[in-house]
Formats: C-alpha cells, structure tokens, sequence
C-alpha cells in the first residue's frame, strides 16, 4: 500500500492533499445488495481502497491477510457476530449495518471491545443521514410547536405502516414535547371516519401514504400560530445510504470503543 | 346608472372597453362573515355597482326598488328558499352560497324557474375555483395512475374529518377509477397500527392533518410507475372565495334557468 | 397467433376478459435506453405479444415477417424517417418516439398516409402522461389565477435550463393568459439580485433548480387572492414513460392518419 | 402585584405551578402593528401581565411608574435608542424588534449595560423561531450535501427579490459549506435563459418567487445521491413572531447583557 494524493471526493468530507494515507477497506457480505453499493462507494472514494470482498462461501481470514484497517459488515444477523468478534480479535476497525441488534448484542460488543482499547465499532440501523437530520431536527424543534404530525410515503409494496423510521421519529418528538411540558396538540374533531386522524404514536399522528412509483419519503409538519416548519426526507435509492457508511469509516479510527447510531458521528 | 368604460379587474374576467354596462347587484346577508367580503369584492369590480345591501331586519324590497339585476345570498337555510322566490318573482338573477340544499329544494329552485324562462339561478357549495378546479383535474387524471391517495390538511378547531371537499374528492376519484375499470390501489400492508393507512372512502385512502396555524388545504396525490402526479390546493382566506362568486354574477345573466356548481360556468 | 385471455394490466387500460385478441408489437432501437423499458413493458402487457426486436444491424423486414401490427420507434432521427416509411408499406402502425420531427418531416409522414387510409402512426416528444397531464391543466387553469410561475428542478448533470418541458409549460401558460386577456403576473419588484426573478418565457417567470440525487420534476404554481393551486410532477424513472408507449400501441389501430402526441390520446 | 398561579399557556413555556410570580410588562410602540400583537400576546399569557402600553405621545415614565420588570419595544429606529437608555437607567429589561440596529448601536447598549450588570436586553431582527430554527438546521446540515439551493416565494408586494432571510440562509449555508471544504455544488448548465439559475449569494443560489395570495415561504432543498432533504418555513400571519417575542420576555431577566437574535435563547 502505498501513500497516495487523495482525490477530494463528492459527499463533503474533505481530504487534506498530501496528508492522510488511503485507508484499506473490506466489505462483508460484499455481493448483497448494500454490499455491493458499499462496494461502489469505497472504490470511488480516493481515500479509501478496497483490499477485500468477502460473502458467503468466502474466507473471513481474506479481510486480515489483505491488510483491512476497516471492515464493512452488511451480512445476517446470523452471522453478524461471528465477524465482529473476528475483526477485533484481528485489531480490525468494524462498521456494521446488519439488523437485528439489541441490548444485549450491543452489551457482547462492548464487552469485546473493553479488551481492545483502540480497536472501534460502529453499529447503526440506518445510514442515512438525511433520515438522521430529520430525526434530530423534528426532536429539536419539536417543543416549539403545539402540534406536531407525520406523514409518511412508500412504494405499495411495503408491508408495514407506519414506517419504522416514522414510528420512531414519533416516538422521539413525543418524549421532546413531555419534557418540555407540553399539553397534547389540540384536535377539536368529534366526527370522524375510522382512520381519518392517523395512528396514535404516543400522541403523535402518523399518516401513511402507500403510491406506486413512490420509494420512500417522510414529512415532519409543525404548526404554531400562523406559521409551519416542515422538514421532509425524499430517499430515491440505496445509493443515498453511502455518505453515512464512508463517514463512519472514516471516522471509526477515532472513536475506540461501541458507537450506536449514525447520528453521534455527526458532531450535530 | 350610466354606462361608465370598466376598469380591467384582477381575476381573470376581461372587460370589452367601453361596452357592456356596470351590472347593479344587490347582497343578502350582507354583514355576515361571506356578505362582508362579498360586498368588498363588487365595490372593487369595475364592472359592477352594489346598490342594495340587505340583512336580517332590513327590507328584501330594497334590492328589487334599487334596481338589482343580480343578486348574491349568503343568508341562512331557513331564510333562503323565500329570498330566492322573492328574486325570481321580480326577474331578479340569483347567485346563492347558502347551505343546506338537498335535491327536493333544487326542484322546487327549478320549477318556479319554469315560469320565468329568462331568469337564472346559480347555486354552489364552494366557490373556491381553486378548490373545484383540483377536484375536476383529479377526477380527470385519477383514470391513468394505479395509486391515488387524498391529504387534507387544516386547523386543529375543524370538527370532522376529513372534510367535506377532501371526502367529495375521494368518491370523484373514486367513481373515475371504477369508470375506467381500474383495480383497488395496489397495498401490501399487512402489519399496519390502526388509522395509520387512513380513512377508506370508496376505496380511496384518506389523511387528515390538524395542525395549529393551518387554514384549508388539500393534496391529492397519484402514483404510477416511476413518477406522481400531485395536485395541492391552499385555501389561505375567505377573499379565496371572491372571485368564484363574481364570476357568477357576470354569468348568471346568460345563464337561464337552475345551474348547480361553479364548474359548469368554468368552461373547462 | 392464438386468442388469449389477456391479464388485466397495471397502468388503466382494461380488457374485457376472453374478448380481444392478443396484439402483436414490434420494437425498433430495442437494445437502447428506452427500447429496453418498451421491450420490458410490453412484455409484461397481456394483451400485447412481442413478436420482434430490431436494432441497429438487424434486418427490418423482420418486424413485417413476425406478423407485427404496430411498431414502437425509438432509434434515431436519421433512420426514424426510413422506418416509418417501411411500415406504412407494410400497413403496420407506429409508434414512435425518436426525436427531431419539424413541421416538413410530420408533412411528409402524413402525405405517405393519404395513400394508406387504415394505417395510424401516432408520432410524441414526450410520453409522460403526468407530465402531459400536468401541462394541460396547467393551461386550463392560467386564466383563473392572476399569477403563475413555474419551477423545475433536475440533477446537475442537465444542461439546459429551464427544461425543454417547463419552456414549453410557461408559453402554453402565457398563451392561456393572452387569450383570457389577464395583464402581467403582479410583481413589485425594484430591488433584486441578478436571477432572482428567474428566467422571463413570454411573461411567466421560471425557475431552474439543479441538486445532485434529483431526476426529474416539475411545479407549477398559480395564486390568487387567498389561495394558491399547485400542480406538481415527479418523474423518478424511465418506466414513468411506458403508460404512455403502451396507450398509444393500443390506440393507435382505431386512429388511421397522424396523431401529434400523446395529449390527444387521452380523451381529456 | 399578586402571586397568581400562571396558566400553561400554548406556546411550549412550563410555568411550575404555584411557583413563578406574574411578571409584569410594558409594551412601547403598542398600538403600531407589532405593537397591537404583542399587547394581545402578552394579555392572553397567564404568567405575564401587561401593565404599561407606551405610544408617540405617551410619557415613558409610565413604565416605570406601572412597575414594568420588562419593556417590549417595536417603535421606530429614531426613538429606539432612546428608549432603551431609558429602561436600562430604571433597571428595566428590554426585547427590542425595532429594526435599524448596526454593530456601532450594538455597541453603545453593552456600553450602557456594563454599568448595569442585573439588566438585559435581547434584540432581535426577527422574532420567528420557525424562521430561526429554519436558518440553524440548513446551517447544520448544509455540509452533509453537495448541492443546497433556495427557494422563497413571497406575496407580490414584495420590493425585495430575493428576501432578507433567504438571502441570510444563502450566506450561512454557503460559510457551512466553506468551513468544512465542500467544493461548488455542481451544475453542468451550459445553456441557460437569463435568470434560470437564479441569484447567486456566495455561491449559493437563491430563486425568488411572487404570487398573489402567497404570504411569506421559504424553502431549503438539500440534495446528495439519491436523496433530498427540504425545509420550509410557512409563515401566514404577524402572530408567528409571539413566540418567540414571549420567549425573549421570560428569558431576559436570566440573561443579563445584551443577546443578539432568537436563537441564542432557544438552546438549541
């Protein structure tokens, strides 16, 4: 590997010509769907190089002997732990966006790590960091405002409504709006059809909108007197989770230890 | 009255110079919330003269000894059906924005119109032209995309929901989609909190947002492969309502006999 | 060819069930961007049956031997002319959309058909129907709405601005206005920017915006006192043009002679 | 003055029941148009009581003389200064929207504040959190996306194009863009209509739209691949500017000093 001038390169991180070596990436669960964009992205990235593409049937000692500072992990949840635990063990910097983590997962990881004080691991649910600013904006925002209600819109195929990034959005803005001691937003309807007014997501409506040719879009309305704050995420591709996964590998070097979420490498 | 060369005025009508002469029109209801504005709207038309405004307690022969040619009732349901026959007994045009019309008092409209053959009368829920015309365009666009879905959005003191013009939308999409044969909207959900898909009004799917700081609005929105077509209409304002009436009064002199709806006299 | 019972298919058109038979479609230029998507549409049609594929290097004559009825033309502006010609010998209809047709190619196009009563070619610059929907409302509103003004916005890799679609909106608009003798949009301007005003097309101020992950999209915007109309397409895809190809292959057979887009197709 | 026990009231403040005495406020420039909502702002508020209204021709001293522990101040730039003095010497705090101030005015009210370290003044150009959350969070985000533009449409009698606070966003998002060394959004334009693009404010452009009916609005489009993320500020009525005018009277006595601008009282 050699040190090479780094192209500045498209989503905003900058490059300080000269200065930074490229970093050597693997991709886990490189011919899937986000593993192939992730594929894409460190390819095109001038300081980022991928030494490794590893999926099933492959050997994971392929990523070590390759060199990989970082590993991107996009495989199964069956596997996921597994991975990690190897690329610690091999002192590998891990950026992980396969599902399925929860507490406890997330408590193995940590306990890995309190062994390898350098060694980091990012683990989020979506690396989209356009959905993440909205979120972050929405919960903000949100105690300024005696009303607050989502509309959320998807592709027809999609089997859950509301969406979890909806719900969850919900959810948040909910716990700003009771922290700030806010009463519940005013609704004077008492003649309504079934369904009309949303969900109730603890107290917050959420309306889902299911349109063919539609991929996935969220609107965050609040209302003050005469005035409102919109703030919508319109997502057309899986190519609009990349920015976030480059960001995290860049930044996973920095940050020892288990990071949750996109959203704490935004320094927001 | 003399024949005065009308000044060109905002919305839209165009005015021959020097031709047609100013048409007097007298107000019923006029101190009410829509008479108000209405009496606002003639005074500033160049076109026409407001020579008789008349409320509760004042004289109904005014308007006839003034010599209105036309006049507009925003009254009461209980007042309005004698305003309109005393206007026709005196061949005096009508432009009526008062509720409560059921099919058996349009009859009734329309057989005292028989015997004054040159007499016309226009009736209309919603002289919003913003608002019909979103209706007409969805009914005619609803036919080419598989996806239609209605969000209607207004202040948190509205009691039903949806509203009336969001729910009259819905079944004239509605009555276009089964015209033109087309299946239910393709929905996959399966897993879905209650309310968060919306109202089901034959067949279409309806979002209600309350909103502090919000007025009336509407979007219907429709979905085919790979694009949407939305069509959105604000309703900021009563003055929203103006120049739909003014058009009725221009044409409701050319117009004998009952018309039902600001539409018909768009010539869309 | 046999008869089939045709699936209903997704984009409007119905079939009565056991009655048509299955048409059969040529495409030419079947290996380009949008011969593909035809190819693929059709496929997926089941009253259309694809018979044959041509490209550059294949043998025309192949479309007339498979039996063709209609032809589907995307190639290009230099053979375009050569392949309608072939089949209106052939007494196949047509459907094309390569562009560069003048005023002396449709002449010519439609002299060839004066000898060919019963052969229809239908010829269109665009087969969106959102977006052709979209401007034909667009002028059948103008003249209720004292302002109009457009805003289109596409990825930065375009290099035309305003697009050719929202030039061509703004001077249907302004021709709306015109007719309907409306004085100029109000505008109190004194103290602008260079560009902030946007782009002057006959009278209706337009607007380019260019952000990296768009494709294609376009608003329309007409206020008056109190309200505003919003009419607004998204185009995400090259699919989005397939309801329109496949319309015009099932229309095309009951239009003999030249029709000019896909407008008059759609019995609006 | 009594110790009441305060109403929560809409706009997000808690007030701890029991606990916080009515603050008593005089309002200067009260029957201007600023003036007129803030007397009825601060009246509808439970934890506020309005105790002195000040206009042209009215003796200042009454706020003092009526106990005012904080002034609202909407005259004009010739008595502002004036005014503020004023209050200060009489220990009174100060929220200032006169407009007019530059840094050398700034200046010469933290002079007169050293004297008076107990004493605070907020002045601010504009008291719509809407609006100021709107500049922050494009602030914020500006450096995840390639491309940012504007987009503000105001009513038509508007002189300014385009308006001060879009104008302030550009700037902002452009010195976002600069600090963290994103290139020049890309834009492969090469054949434009003058105006198409817009304004250019630091690289940043900025369009403009007027229309009847419209009050004021502003958009932020953020684009990167494959995704979009927009804000918009709706701003119907001068009652947007109460919330943040009642914050800056609750906040200014904590806050001794001069603050300038809302946002530094939103903790954000």
């Amino acid at each position: 590997m050699t040190t090479s001038t780094p192209v500045p390169e498209q989503h905003g991180a900058t490059v300080e010509a000269g200065a930074a070596p490229v970093v050597p990436v693997g991709v886990l669960g490189a011919r899937g769907r986000m593993g192939t964009e992730v594929v894409k992205a460190v390819t095109a990235a001038g300081d980022l190089e991928l030494v490794a593409m590893v999926d099933a049937g492959d050997w994971l000692f392929d990523v070590a002997n390759a060199g990989a500072q970082v590993v991107v992990d996009f495989t199964r949840p069956d596997v996921v732990m597994d991975n990690i635990r190897f690329c610690i063990d091999h002192d590998i910097h891990c950026v992980v966006g396969t599902t399925g983590f929860d507490e406890e997962r997330l408590a193995t990881v940590a306990g890995w790590l309190r062994a390898k004080p350098d060694v980091g691991v990012v683990i989020a649910p979506n690396f989209g960091i356009g959905a993440v600013l909205l979120m972050r904006f929405a919960q903000e925002a949100a105690r300024f405002f005696p009303s607050t209600e989502i509309v959320e819109l998807h592709h027809p195929g999609k089997v859950d409504a509301p969406s979890g990034t909806a719900a969850r959005t919900a959810r948040l803005v909910a716990a700003a709006r009771d922290a700030a001691g806010l009463p519940p937003s005013p609704d004077a309807t008492t003649d309504s059809l079934p369904g009309a007014r949303g969900a109730d997501v603890d107290g917050v409506r959420v309306h889902a909108v299911r349109l063919t040719g539609l991929v996935a879009h969220q609107e965050v309305l609040m209302g003050a007197a005469g005035e409102t704050l919109t703030l919508r995420h319109d997502s057309y591709d899986r190519a609009s989770f990349m920015p976030g996964v480059l960001l995290a590998v860049r930044e996973v070097r920095r940050r020892p230890g288990l990071t949750v979420g996109v959203e704490s490498l935004l320094d927001l």
